[in-house]
């Protein structure tokens, strides 16, 4: 079966989009053809005007209009707290929290040697360049994987040396949590940075 | 946290789309942030391309461009028989298959009255139409479900007095499914329209 040479490219291109399956593809596509016109058009310009018109802070590497974001923007903000961060979507879950009132760095992406990305490959130099001043804490805020747990203990390795104080987001038992379904490396981390209460 | 705004237009334009929630928007928009340029403006285009230059086959109501579909087009196809199917890309199961060579039917929908779908709003008036000559059977295949049902019997009601056989797709085991995993109904079925081997 062939669709009509738009609707299969349409599909082709969508299947490319990460999280998109074949069947996936052909079910945007057809809901796609199903929408009001003026929508498709807005979804349309509003893909090419963000990829087009958003670029990185100059400072903390978040995606942006212009040469700065409105964090790096805004002067009521601690500036000798720096919350580092993998990707800028990690920015949002720590703002959702609403208590951290410092500043943040993004360094796109983890280090991950067997997929060749070292330090030169994130936004290390730019954080390193930030550091010179005024800077007291840097809170590593990547996940608790394999390579979150590598670029942390990096970073602790070069930013140590500065007098620069290195944390960590602490590991544990989700609030909400049952003991029955925590897998054992979180338990371990729970039980190793038990706190008295 | 505010996204930059072409940023947070692109993912609450995503999120409206089926099967994509918050979560899976951002992640689909952060990757187009990375995409080459190019790709982005190909994706946007074949958006807007397949909106506007594609509509419904006047014949099976298949989509295509054109008035005519593919499929209609093709004299080789049997005309005697009419695969009647409730979406566009159920003629793409059909046809992965290989082994139907008659003509479809799109009903764009099924039978659902809570839902305010009733006959006039499925392409029933153009099946019938499709009828008057030289038709000598109707497959439904629709899906197994209580709308596919539904709209199974309602159409058998309404072409059967046409002297028209209508007929439609076994319902049974998957082959390769395993008993202990077929759910009641579909063992019910598969029991009842048991054969001799």
């Amino acid at each position: 079966m062939t669709y009509a040479r738009p609707l299969a490219e349409l599909i082709g291109h969508l299947e490319r989009l990460p999280g998109v399956g074949p069947k996936s593809a052909q079910r945007l596509a057809f809901h796609i053809l199903r929408m009001a016109q003026d929508d498709v058009r807005r979804l349309s310009e509003s893909l090419v005007e963000a990829r087009t018109s958003l670029s990185l802070c100059q400072v903390c590497q978040n995606v942006c209009e212009g040469p700065q974001c409105a964090l790096c923007a805004d002067e009521r903000r601690e500036s000798s707290v720096i919350c580092l961060v993998a990707e800028p979507r990690d920015i949002g879950s720590i703002e959702r929290i609403g208590e951290y009132r410092g500043r943040y760095h993004v360094l796109h992406g983890l280090l991950n040697p067997l997929a060749g990305i070292g330090p030169e490959q994130l936004k290390i130099r730019e954080l390193l360049a930030r550091l010179s001043s005024g800077v007291e804490e840097v809170i590593v805020a990547t996940n608790p994987t394999v390579e979150g747990d590598a670029t942390a203990l990096y970073l602790a390795k070069v930013i140590k040396p500065l007098g620069i104080r290195v944390t960590r987001l602490a590991h544990g038992m989700p609030i909400g949590g049952e003991l029955d379904y925590a897998d054992t490396a979180t338990l371990i981390s729970a039980m190793e940075y038990r706190r008295e209460i």
